[in-house]
């Protein structure tokens, strides 16, 4: 192997994102958000970009990874989740029963987590092959069936904060909410976060949000918080206007019932977060979409693969988001660029990222972005923004330093607690 | 894209190679049989290599995907088969319903042709992309996972012909023909073509083999010639020494009814050869190995996309061989190199051909290949001997461009009908 493509160096550097107060089921979005940035540098002196959540059970996970990785061709992408299992054993803090307060992917495991993290790793190892290559990561994964991806308006309630958006607390401000991002992104699609209010609440903005943009498709997400009865009344009072509704409820039992019983398709990025959770879903009948996102699955040939599963078991195929910056938007925009069939707009967070440490800052048009042919991932790392938020994650007290929705909440509202309605 | 990555031109070489006359439910290997050599020469004056089955239909597909092809970057493999379909229609004769008698997947269908040619243009794609870029084949499926791949012995019934392995049609004479493969080759595993005499004799033969060859792997494959009665009494026979049964009848319905009624464990190249017949076949229990082979699959990422499926639902892989040369060889070993958990030896029928177009002759050691660092896939074309094959075909007179087993039965006897037992 040409030692060009040699890993020489791997740089981790933890940061903390402005975040705007968005409402969901878990909570508040903190402040500031963590995230990891991991760079990949070969013998030849080529950078490589990725990134995942940052979360200290993540960096406790990345660590060792990325004191393995040197000497391994960045090619090598198939080893990295193995070289993960040997690098180190995941802390026990890190597998504690309960929901993922950052991803709202089920329980965690140790899997999930080397997962999450060896996705930036693959990312950063592709991006430093392609920038070796000449080549864009598509080109990397077979080459782009597409040259544009279409991603979707991702609406939140919302408490006014230092963001310019102002508050966002009933149908009327959600709409002007939503006429916001379709003039400033073009996005056609919009989906509401919601599991915040109780459902009446909500089913009117759906509604408000269908009188103001009629016939574009609208997408309902309360993090698996309503009972199953919930959310047939849902399903039933938006049945003429939802293109999907998303995790009504939690578990693959319930959301299988709500299926038989609606003929509003069903999405999750709850109940199918790994492959080993798709048998069960799938035979159930309990999604008719899975809301992919490559940090869970462990990365970009990873999410091929699970593209292909979804083909095969005529499972439609999205993108899931959570807070992320260009990196992952790119990482996201190669791979979806890749894949047939898909038919619905992904979903993202970017447009609510102030902060970002790519430079230029992806431009959506029309809702859609350009697949970048440029080599690698086509984005470039801007190191004084880098340095600002890694100092930002260096100064915090270790309060913002794991993401937790319910912690920012109580921080307002001590006694708070989520609804399940 | 780099001008070097561009495909200027695609060569197509039918050619016909000596076959010895092996035994199989369908009649028997005619004296030569067609396969289709794909070169794909680059702008930079590089050539991939690809093989593929060769009858008149596949070279109707490939002739317009051959014209369609020239401007395309080399790293275009997905969209090879979207290619395909618009480049020209499958010829009627194609998709003749009934048995594909080179391949025996089932139903032909137009999709399933494609998906034979499109798997030669996919291996020369990443072939010349390989060369080009000075990296292996498998560092473009995202790297090897181990460094040799083991294949088994194949053994067939088998007539006297012009080939030094002699007759064998009985116990003795297969027991024979193992002893020489172990010794030329150190295979480990033996797989017998079955569904050539009556069951007891074939039942006699793997008993034969497991008395001379204590505790190895043992396979046996009628190619779906027998009833559900016959292969369970053929499975309970052999339970004690079958590592499994493969395809002992035909259709997904009687696998599965087989296969709820023994432990052996079933195999197939038969009742799952498309995406499309998985989730049946799945659901229904009827595979416990899927046979894959790269040929019928479409190329090389969709088998990773296929062991993925099979991983996901807990089916193992392992690879179907068809009469193929070092090309296919070599994509084989390439693929096989990258995917995670192949517990069983692939088959080949590589040891049987006493001709090839690539130099030198892959070398089994041990049972194994070791996997190719070099660029591409790591054979080089003997140009000599691919136009001395060629002119073989053109030399015919049509009688041997198609591959028909019954036919070359009926030569010899003219009254032959498949038997099942």
């Amino acid at each position: 192997m040409d030692a060009k493509l040699i890993v020489d160096e791997v740089r981790l550097t933890p940061i903390l994102v402005s975040d705007p107060p968005l409402l969901n089921t878990q909570g508040v979005h903190q402040p500031h958000t963590p995230r990891l940035v991991v760079e990949v540098v070969t013998r030849g002196g080529v950078s490589g970009l990725g990134e995942t959540y940052g979360d200290g059970v993540h960096l406790d996970v990345a660590r060792p990874l990325a004191e393995a990785l040197p000497g391994r061709p960045v090619t090598d992408v198939n080893g990295l989740f193995a070289l993960a299992e040997e690098a180190g054993d995941v802390p026990r803090h890190g597998t504690d029963p309960g929901v993922d307060a950052s991803g709202l992917r089920g329980v965690r495991t140790a899997d999930k987590l080397r997962l999450s993290v060896v996705s930036a790793f693959e990312t950063a190892c592709l991006d430093a092959l392609g920038r070796t290559l000449g080549l864009p990561v598509h080109a990397l994964l077979g080459g782009k069936v597409r040259d544009e991806v279409e991603y979707s308006a991702y609406l939140f309630h919302k408490w006014a904060g230092t963001d310019d958006w102002g508050e966002a607390l009933d149908p009327a401000g959600i709409v002007a909410q939503a006429r916001r991002f379709d003039r400033a992104y073009g996005f056609r699609s919009f989906k509401l976060k919601g599991g915040v209010f109780e459902p009446a609440r909500e089913i009117a903005a759906i509604r408000a949000l269908a009188d103001a943009f009629p016939g574009r498709p609208l997408r309902l997400d309360p993090n698996g918080a309503w009972t199953v009865r919930t959310s047939l009344a849902v399903a039933r009072a938006l049945k003429d206007v939802l293109e999907y509704l998303e995790d009504p409820a939690s578990g693959t039992a319930a959301m299988a019932e709500i299926a038989a019983r609606t003929d509003v398709p069903l999405a999750t990025n709850m109940c199918v977060t790994t492959f080993e959770e798709i048998p069960e879903a799938f035979a159930a009948g309990a999604v008719r979409i899975v809301l992919c996102d490559h940090h869970y699955w462990g990365g970009l040939h990873r999410t091929r693969e699970l593209a292909a599963l979804c083909r095969t078991y005529g499972v439609g195929l999205s993108m899931h988001s959570n807070t992320h910056l260009g990196i992952s938007l790119a990482a996201m925009t190669q791979v979806a660029a890749t894949l047939p069939g898909l038919r619905h707009a992904c979903d993202t967070h970017y447009p609510w990222q102030t902060e970002d440490v790519v430079t230029p800052r992806p431009v959506f048009r029309a809702g859609r972005l350009t697949v970048s042919d440029a080599p690698g991932l086509g984005v470039d790392l801007d190191r004084e923004a880098l340095a600002t938020l890694h100092r930002r994650w260096l100064a915090d007290d270790g309060t913002l330093r794991n993401r937790d929705d319910a912690a920012a909440m109580r921080r307002i509202h001590p006694n708070w607690t989520p609804t399940r309605w």
